[in-house]
């Protein structure tokens, strides 16, 4: 879809009548992609995480719809329509805190409500590949503001994996690391391992070593003492979901950053397509935090780390209030210090 | 040495004419204890974490200098004094931020002025086994005067391991933690997980397990979701060495934790005995700040969890600035709100 040298990871790919995930699970030991051919089983698969990141959870669940309708189609004929709601739901109900997902499925139903007589894959098909193609290119349109926002010979900080990986491809904040990182800008690039799910260690180093963009690794409770240092200018996280007053839901660990940027006087910046800002909730407190299983926290890799008798609180995301953002950074635009004011005119600007 | 329930575990034994440590290497998992009976492989355990937490270096040292002595006895005589000085300077060099390693060759250092004719190592013994109890002594009358500073019904977020296997016995944070409790005053106790060495995960959780005080643990970046939503009221560490006016260094992730703990308004409390103290030094700038090997944060429990091509950063410890803190509680009395005078004052008083 893209020549680009830093664009040839990709997470999603459908080919052959069949979508195909990169199992994130895996990485960055093993690179498997699995098969799936029924929608109980991609929604499972995003429950599980064989793949994640907001945009590319959106771009799965596109896919996963062309799936549940061939199906329905196949088994019930012009009748699909009858059953199809308990597919989507099926897909809606994998993961609550990521708003793409429920864009994508949204977006998909609405090309159902136009569709010609018969076979409705194919028209469903080119559908879900424009959410995908469209979320490439947004993502290279939001490299390149974030980029400019971005001063020579600066150092940033990301945190959990919003490259490739968590999109159709190129990445949210990665993609403005990518971009700012070819436009010789950047001194250093650091990453928060990330935990518990090490998307930092696992993920973004695996796509940054491919790019040959040097990477610094570090144990997510030492970015307040590499801010003190002054090595960092910019810290450029992702999101999940962003309330209509610009309040950020991401992976949690996000919020403890925030607060420690603007300690240290470092900027905040969130990437994000719009199809992640929800207009509906006025304010973070709104947003569905997902608690994933304590096993994550006790255990590593399967290796257990805790003694038995613990119980671990793994809430997978937490909320940055707008006040503690700098700039959201989107295909229609950067906003600065947003508010709701400012998030409204950019949903109805024309992008 | 002291039959208080919560008082059960010794990570340092000496007995039949040998230092025991238990090796925190391979908890919660294991317990094993490794014998030392060369100063060599003391200084090894120290540096290779067989043995960590700077109060039990402190202790581990001074036993350290007994097997010394004794071996140069054996070996040189009367002599012995003319080659004791490069073992002192072996072990001084097992690790650098710890103060009380240093503070504990030097009390030692002060025993061997005043011997008596013949083989010091009875005299040494009987000091080394004094510097032990009275860190614990120190530890129970720290829990009392900690706990004393905590409302009922607090929740408390603790960092690493401060219990009784980073002391002589009992520990410092964890000992207030332990005297607060005992005391009903704490409705639930958080720890950090504390990447990357695991110490929350695999330390605090095994002896709050064997306590029976309920511990829920964390990801180290869920730090300021927990205080946002006001289930904490009291941060509270231990130190591993603090500065004349009253900087703290402690493991890496504290400074951030006391950041976050000022901006949600949460109390950060210090504990430390004044063996931790470190008047020589005017600020926390002043701190060597040990860097440990990049593979604790590529690898976990001897997995590789980041991909070849990575590298880490991987400093130990951070320093907290005196200005964030609220309370320092060392065996001499509460220090609020420090600064050097009131530092000063506190080293200078007969405690």
């Amino acid at each position: 879809m893209n020549t680009d040298s830093y664009d040839n990871i990709r997470a999603i790919e459908w080919r052959d009548d069949c979508l195909y995930l990169l199992d994130q699970r895996l990485l960055p030991h093993t690179e498997k992609y699995i098969a799936l051919s029924d929608v109980v089983a991609v929604a499972k698969a995003i429950t599980d995480m064989v793949v994640r990141g907001a945009p590319a959870i959106g771009v799965t669940a596109a896919y996963g719809v062309v799936i549940a309708v061939r199906s329905r189609y196949q088994q019930e004929g012009d009748n699909w329509h009858a059953s199809i709601e308990q597919d989507l739901h099926c897909l809606a109900a994998s993961r609550p805190t990521a708003v793409n997902l429920f864009w994508a499925i949204d977006r998909m139903r609405k090309a159902m409500e136009t569709l010609p007589e018969g076979d409705p894959t194919a028209v469903l098909l080119t559908e879900a590949i424009a959410v995908h193609k469209e979320d490439i290119a947004a993502n290279h349109h939001m490299g390149e503001l974030g980029a400019g926002l971005i001063s020579p010979s600066s150092g940033v900080l990301t945190h959990c994996n919003t490259g490739s990986l968590a999109t159709g491809g190129y990445g949210t904040a990665l993609g403005v690391i990518r971009s700012a990182y070819r436009a010789g800008k950047l001194s250093c690039v650091y990453a928060d391992e990330t935990r518990p799910w090490l998307q930092g260690a696992r993920l973004t180093a695996w796509e940054l070593v491919q790019d040959n963009i040097p990477v610094t690794l570090q144990a997510d409770g030492a970015a307040s003492h590499l801010m003190k240092q002054g090595g960092v200018h910019w810290v450029i996280v992702g999101s999940d979901r962003i309330a209509g007053n610009g309040d950020v839901a991401n992976k949690i660990g996000t919020y403890h950053l925030a607060v420690a940027a603007r300690y240290h006087g470092v900027k905040f910046m969130v990437v994000a397509p719009t199809s992640t800002i929800d207009m509906q909730l006025s304010c973070g407190d709104e947003i569905p935090i997902e608690n994933r299983p304590q096993e994550e926290v006790l255990s590593l890799g399967g290796q257990r780390i805790a003694p038995a008798g613990v119980s671990a609180w793994n809430p997978s995301f937490d909320v940055t209030p707008a006040a503690l953002v700098d700039a959201i950074v989107t295909e229609k635009g950067v906003v600065h210090s947003p508010n709701a004011a400012k998030m409204r005119e950019l949903m109805s600007s024309a992008g």
